[in-house]
């Protein structure tokens, strides 16, 4: 993939902090928005924005305007929005990567975020046939079986039928299957939010399948599978194994941090399933259906297959498996000191809970343990860190997650050597970012 | 207080799902948005942004446009906002209740959003002298001691110098030490977005205090307490106690829901001092003082004190009680069927967690133990919900939360018997909805 014409190199990078103004000190958070490319337009303005917000003088003895003055009333929007400052955290696409922009993905700024939300308004992106606000009013949920003895009696709920049954919340996280995809060939693309950037995690609020099935009157003996169905042009269909929805996980969820389904994630309703490729968590659900076997629909044929070396197709590898990535430092970021850095990053598994991260700042010779952020959540991200010391040489720095299955995150050489190199699915190996002498962050690859 | 002139009455609510044109399936999600007031203008544009989405035809036979056309691409805006058809669902102030709109409140909207994430968006807000977007490389916080020997070297950090440090992301809530002060009289205000809505919850991202005090030598045996000082023209200072610093909780925080503070909530630095009252997590934060005895400020002594019965101000009453509050069904919302609804609502303490909640639908003459969504964690909000099937009876619906601690919520009654009636702050009394024959809720008192 070829750096996007928003993307601004490490000279850029600098050049950027020469024109804020503000001196060394300013590197590392202009670094981190610098690895979100496209900083330079915004960034200048961003910078006018805080001339003028400051009084357009950098002596610091001078008392800013916004502790002389009065500022703004309170419910200055309805619905607040981030600092002007933040103008360049965007969601980001990557042109030429997909033939039109209503079918293709747009990644999260992952080396931006903190802690395990993100941001709805950050939240990645991936179309079939585009994106639409859909009128709750006028949405329907339908239930059926593949004939009457699997599902007693066919259901249609509205969306106030739904939201009156009894709901639950849980914090997941979302990885498309094809999120870290180009690594499988030699093609290091620039930036964690190019790499890994198919990834959110959100507190979700739904009802559980299982509920409505119940209702139903589903013979789960028989209806082993459910099919889900998209209501948007693209009449996404999935199936999905039974068991996750008799665990209770299975969500059809309208609420995502608190508040509606964002359009772009599937308002006003969505399926919720926890650990599996984004591809199942079907937007603008409009239609269950059990059955009892898989229905290989068109997107679980013809795409979302992985190919492996034998030249095979390995179908319903739905699972994302453990994985994790540093998010700082990470490609596209300069340290322009030597000194304390506390790396940190994000560890996630479709099987459970994360037990354990390890991190090595010498291309996985030696490893310490990171820190694990609490609570450690299922099929959530974790959040881990690690206190660093960068001496100015080269440094080689790798997260390994390990889940509580006792699964560990593969190198790129054991990934490689089960799955070849040809797929597009399911990659999970360790990242490796390089530090160079100067400070300049690059994704590379250990063969 | 009179309601506000955006406020429409049970009567309008009708009206509005009348206009709707959906039929009486629409009542539940329409009656939420309701209960946020200020439903008839947005709510009129988004029915007639619903037709011309939908087709503009009711006839669900019909295959709308969003299952035959293209939608939008991705990355349509860099970043996302919700759907137009919730553009009801606001923070909102209360005309008449401040002078300026600049020394003011919002409230957020608890009766429209799920589990315990408040969208940043939607997080109330408190302003003593208005916000502002303050320029992050130009801000800077100083650590000083009321003399030398209590705190060795006074430092000065950057946003950066403070962002490479280890930092640690926790949920918690804060509340204004004011929410629900109307109750104190006999005012009874419309909806729980007015009783209760000075309350959110998010996650924090930031550096523990101790970290910085342990970096500039503090003496932590003399100094107990410490000064927080904000940037802003109210230059709001507050004492805080050393103990809750050595407890690792207090955060110089930066980051919220991940990613960076909001402006109105302090962009880019304030302090979090979790299970304390918000005055007390000082926004725009500049300067903290270690000192040897509390500072009695202009906003401890004149302000967030007391009035006891007896005529007596109580002071530094910074910690906010277990809390509990229904916020479905709640008032201004209108019930148009009788049958199953799941009441739910939020618990929250400044002690710790929430042990327990009980729900009564008869006023506290019997009580059902509720649901508690997990992770339940400590001095974060906590959802609770209850399943219950109206008989189209009047029914007093009331919360009553226990903390960890063994503390239990207090009756209207015996708050009152304790803190009399003329008092603003710390009330944290049962509240009880009543739902009318006709489904109308109100909000009353039980004397």
């Amino acid at each position: 993939m070829k750096a996007p014409e928003n993307f601004i190199d490490a000279a850029g990078v600098r050049e950027v902090f020469v024109q804020a103004g503000a001196g060394r000190r300013d590197f590392i958070r202009k670094a981190f928005a610098a690895a979100g490319a496209a900083v330079t337009a915004p960034m200048a303005v961003a910078q006018t924005g805080a001339s003028a917000a400051a009084g357009g003088d950098a002596n610091l003895l001078e008392l800013p305007e916004h502790s002389r003055g009065l500022g703004r009333p309170v419910a200055f929007e309805g619905y607040g929005r981030p600092s002007r400052h933040e103008a360049n955290v965007q969601r980001r696409t990557s042109p030429g990567l997909t033939q039109t922009a209503e079918s293709s993905v747009s990644f999260a700024p992952l080396q931006s975020l903190f802690g395990i939300v993100t941001p709805s308004g950050l939240h990645f992106e991936r179309h079939h046939q585009g994106w639409w606000d859909v009128d709750p009013t006028r949405h329907r949920l339908m239930l059926n079986g593949s004939d009457e003895k699997i599902l007693r009696k066919a259901m249609v709920f509205t969306m106030d039928e739904l939201m009156r049954l009894p709901a639950v919340s849980r914090f997941h996280f979302i990885e498309c299957g094809a999120n870290t995809g180009m690594e499988w060939g030699n093609v290091a693309v620039p930036t964690c939010q190019y790499t890994h950037g198919m990834l959110s995690c959100s507190e979700f609020t739904g009802v559980p399948l299982k509920t409505l099935l119940d209702m139903a009157g589903a013979d789960v003996r028989r209806g082993r599978y459910v099919l889900a169905e998209g209501a948007d042009g693209s009449s996404l269909t999935r199936t999905v194994p039974m068991e996750l929805v008799e665990s209770g996980e299975v969500l059809v969820a309208y609420g995502q941090n608190g508040e509606m389904l964002r359009p772009e994630n599937g308002y006003p309703l969505r399926l919720v399933v926890p650990g599996v490729q984004g591809v199942s968590w079907v937007k603008y659900l409009r239609r269950i259906e059990v059955g009892d076997q898989p229905y290989g629909t068109k997107d679980e044929v013809s795409t979302y297959v992985d190919l492996m070396p034998d030249g095979l197709l390995r179908q319903y590898t739905s699972t994302q498996e453990c994985k994790s990535v540093v998010t700082t430092p990470s490609g596209g970021q300069v340290l322009l000191d030597k000194g304390f850095y506390s790396v940190n990053g994000l560890a996630w598994s479709g099987r459970g809970k994360i037990a354990r991260v390890d991190v090595s700042v010498d291309g996985g010779r030696n490893w310490r343990r990171a820190r694990l952020q609490t609570p450690v959540l299922g099929k959530c991200l974790t959040r881990f860190s690690l206190d660093w010391v960068w001496n100015g040489q080269p440094a080689l720095i790798q997260s390994r997650a390990i889940d509580d299955t006792g699964y560990v995150q593969p190198t790129l050489r054991q990934l490689r050597a089960v799955r070849g190199t040809r797929s597009v699915y399911h990659h999970n190996a360790l990242q490796t970012w390089l530090v160079q002498e100067n400070g300049e962050v690059r994704n590379v690859q250990l063969a």
